[in-house]
């Protein structure tokens, strides 16, 4: 036989790896006739276990399988996760204008480059590596490292391969990053962007990641009792109130954009310039989510499914709330509340999604489909000009969701009977990656203001930043054929 | 070691579940000096079941596994099917013309949260409830019950978890929703689209499911013949007739568009205005039909991948179909008939994918796709004003794929020479299903009709429904910077 | 019970097929007292092999719930790669001109069904077919053939059921085809690319994809040493250099779009009218490519999550060195470099990303991101006119990519100490495939040149060859509503 088997076989040898994993040798000695007669059915039994077993003696093992199963279900979480970057940018152009179109796909395309190579250089590391201490992680950078160990992982295939693992939290740490796109759009240098990104994904974010999932700071919050961690099960902290606080702080240092306030402070609005794109990329967030939420089980099992269903009553439940708050507040069924109160709900759950209840899932989504509304006039309001509304989606209803697991988890939550430890472990853990996220991307946000500046001209910002940063147009021709 | 593995395992305690379903605990009476001889090497065997065996004394099945990774590929399928909202958005979105766009995104994606909801609530315990009758199920409502029996289910490893089984039927039952969006676009008033949604989604879609799906009336029709059942292995009529009987009935309803018709009654084209949009749907929708078909095995095994090859050789044959026909008879090959065309490949063969040939299936499709461009003429024709062909892709051609069992089943079907007997339960199922479904939605779309109105006034009409039921546009500022 | 679990039974009973593949009975003879002694034991280790075990008397093996675990995987990668299809459709519009943007959507829409039927019907055969010679495979057309051996695969549950085989190669095929598009996109005649399509996807692509994977002429170069073998894991030369030369020889044979080339003969920029469509077809190429490279492992083990980041690294490498150089060449940050460049660092590392370093493949991906800059500068210098930069990116990162095996491969590469034959080896496959598309597909272009004619006149060039060839707009009544 040739071709594909044969092929897959050449594969496998010019690797140097099995197709499967089969190292097991019979290794023992014969202790008396008794037992010798067992062997014949003994031998029988073992050529049950398979084709394998029969022709190659190794036998593979239910284990071994249920490895390579948690590996490829991660994968696929990890790609929808990296898929989310489609949403953010599809999602950050349409409520953008016009003239800044090519800027913003530029920044949400190239973020997840910078971000995969930072984390691999050093972020995963910073993150994971088990070299390091309570306040950050080394060791293994570049993924140097073979051992699993290096990185907090159990070998295979009671633990993730290194590879999996790696991809599933760089498609994270971009996550955090994208998030901020948003918030400084049509009116960033694209190269502050661009080293911003860098530094938030090589960092900043990795520092306060290994506070919660790492083994640091905040995963043993001994004062408060035996076994007290701060919970945040897919990252409503430690992906989007980070990438939240750091798109504020962005925001704030820019300064609104030209034309968002009148004369007399009253905030202006500046429509979006492609509603498809938008509602496009909320999907494809949605769908995204199925990968954030439900692969931070790092496994595959029957909580999988649990935690894709309480993700995805949360979002319904955002979406359904924010089109009723909006149509209620505003007097229309207004598309891109509609759009963020999803988001919102999606945002709310990531914390809660693995522990709380199909009914509490429905309650933290609303609120924050609720939440998400008012928070988007506020910001307006205290004149923060957030393009997306990412700070509000990100941080305001990501510490709600980090919040709710203190409120509503089955096992600690303060409204399931559990007390109030967890909820106080929740603040001590919101204030001490807020803040020390606030600091650190303040610093280097004011190291960027300092040097290269990080606001465009005032002229360039009117004409767009599409011709002034990129030389083109987004839709060249499109009016005059 | 701490950090990914040390939180896993964190996290299975919290859950109080562990990481791996290892249950079993040796419980049995020790008979016979021989037999206790035989210990030893019983050990070894079972030592080399795995490192599990080995450290935790609890063997993982083989048969555990399986139910996991059944688990994993239906979750999958799901989140295919959840995808093809974005199919639908984007090519109901493309086809109508610019001044309705953000109407149709905002109902195309509010209503899979209005679906998750009203499905979450009722639809799921209707459809699959074994409290009920052969008419209608009960029991269970909004995911209450932890019994897997209450939803018709085995206990997993055997059986699905309730909750993947529960998404992957609302991703359906959202799916029957959003294929009545297209057909009444352009006219009806947002709140009638919601709460008709609520309705269809949690009453009318999983009553008729139940008799086909939920072990009801369809599933066992005795005078026919032993054993012999209305066959529908993806939802041609239970899902995409259904949807297109509701659509027909609320086209029909609020009558067409204001322009449609000359004053002599000769249709006029009202083309679309985004044929990128449309096309992206088309391609999603065929992603998400991957999902849709194979993922209706309810299980992974080697049939999941012959349902797929049906599945794409007969959107690939109904694509060509269309596009030929087309060019015969328009005298061009035009893109919404090509798109159109794919589609109605896709529904024929929703009904007969598991149990077709492969030149059945290429059959199946072709006819399809022959049949839609007719169809969207016929339509055309007699007023009924569909914008998006919705009824001739998912009624015409889901009863055609419905038929069409009873005739290629290599099992059933009339032309394989198993007689008649398939082909009268097809079209009994068609006409039972088909006759309940408009009845109740008349009565919904009356109701409704009488109370809110469904149309928006002839001004609104005319200026767009994007600025007099959601006060924005969907491109605004587009053309003016 | 009824309902879910009970129609799984009735399904799997319809299709005369397990559910789960327990064929195994036990059948064998007694041999002596002590061994019937061990019986009972014997028994009970076969008793907690699982549920299953107990209930049905046919045990489940690891290596079965394995090969389905293969067979799952494949498939969703196959799924990945189908949605390519969207990324070159949405790429592809996007860089060409309103006015001919329902064409291009319209053939890299028809394309995939071309590609699917006429690689059922003989491209599959002519690939992997058994039954023929070192040239060229044949045997099972039309997917006739249910013993596995016709096409080179192994008996499930060790080699990949027929069905995912053939799906996830005609993804690949489909690919090779949808490259074309691209280069001869703006001037080419609808029908000719169809006929096009459906030579290059049924004779040319599976001809020297049978030299490579299907057993032919270059998976044994044996003058060069035993066990020499052209390598090229996941179709750098094999998909994308085919479909790079198919679509240079096509741009070629049509001549530069009117208005390219001014009087003097300098390149004129005709700038794409979609960005946003253009960076959302970049992403999807991006996600697609984690099916292409990690599914052409074609089983499921610890190797696929390796792919996969050497996969996502080269992709990050080729975007940001792109960036970097268009840049320092041209100025600005150009959106379609980061595009080009991204896609250039993918195409770069399909070779070789099972068998280099996390090292190389940053080399490998940057490398090719600096090469696609000038090559596209390079191919406009010539008068070859590729809209998109197809043949850049294809083709000449492509081969860059192949030749990077001979270079960077672990236990092959010329740089890694292991001498030049590989390197040769390349060299020479790079060569014969080369010349043999060019060969062949020259004809091809030649003959429907000859009888239909391949160019569309000038009138409706001008025009738009969406009136033209489809009587249709991509953006009807955008403006004016």
């Amino acid at each position: 036989m040739k071709a594909m088997s044969k092929l897959k076989l050449k594969r496998a040898r010019r690797q140097k790896r099995p197709l499967l994993n089969l190292d097991w040798q019979p290794n023992f000695r014969w202790r008396s006739p008794a037992l010798v007669a067992c062997i014949p059915l003994a031998l029988i039994i073992v050529a049950v276990w398979g084709v394998a077993a029969q022709a190659q003696n190794k036998p593979l093992t239910p284990e071994d399988v249920q490895g390579v199963l948690n590996t490829i279900w991660v994968l696929i979480a990890a790609i929808l996760v990296i898929f989310m970057n489609a949403g953010f940018g599809m999602l950050e152009t349409g409520f953008c204008r016009q003239k800044n179109a090519v800027n913003i796909l530029s920044k949400n395309l190239i973020v997840f480059a910078l971000a995969t190579l930072a984390y691999w250089a050093i972020g995963f590391s910073f993150m994971f590596g088990t070299e390091g201490n309570a306040f950050i992680g080394l060791g293994g950078f570049f993924l140097s490292s073979e051992n699993p160990e290096t990185y907090g992982l159990d070998p295979f295939p009671e633990g993730l391969p290194i590879a999996v693992a790696f991809l599933f939290q760089a498609a994270f740490a971009g996550t955090a990053a994208t998030i901020v796109s948003g918030a400084v759009a049509e009116r960033i240098k694209f190269v502050d962007f661009l080293i911003f990104s860098l530094l938030l994904t090589g960092i900043s974010y990795p520092i306060t990641g290994h506070w919660v999932w790492g083994g640091g700071l905040l995963s043993n919050i001994g004062f408060l009792g035996e076994d007290v961690a701060f919970s945040d099960f897919a990252g409503s902290t430690v992906v989007h109130a980070v990438g939240g606080w750091a798109a504020l702080m962005g925001a704030a240092f820019l300064g609104p954009r030209i034309g968002k306030y009148a004369a007399d402070g009253t905030p202006q609005a500046l429509p979006g310039h492609n509603m498809g794109f938008a509602m496009l990329g909320c999907l494809i967030l949605w769908i995204g989510w199925f990968g954030f939420n439900p692969g931070s089980e790092l496994a595959a099992n029957e909580a999988v499914p649990y935690i894709a269903v309480t993700t995805n009553l949360a979002a319904a439940a955002g979406g359904v709330a924010a089109t009723i708050t909006a149509w209620l507040a505003i007097g229309k069924p207004d598309l891109s509340m509609i759009i963020n109160g999803i988001l919102a709900g999606l945002v709310s759950i990531t914390a809660g999604c693995a522990g709380v209840s199909y009914w509490s899932a429905v309650i933290i989504g609303a609120i924050g489909g609720v939440v998400v509304v008012y928070s988007v006039l506020f910001f307006d309001r205290i004149k923060i000009d957030d393009p997306v509304g990412a700070t509000s989606v990100h941080l305001v209803c990501g510490t709600w969701g980090t919040l709710a697991v203190g409120l509503f988890d089955k096992e600690l939550g303060l409204l399931t009977g559990h007390g109030v430890t967890q909820l106080i472990a929740q603040i001590i853990g919101i204030l001490t990656i807020g803040g020390f996220t606030v600091l650190l991307t303040s610093i280097f946000w004011l190291a960027l203001k300092q040097t290269l500046g990080i606001r465009v001209s005032e002229e360039e910002e009117l004409k767009g930043l599409d011709i002034g940063e990129h030389g083109m147009e987004a839709y060249s021709g499109f009016l005059k054929e």
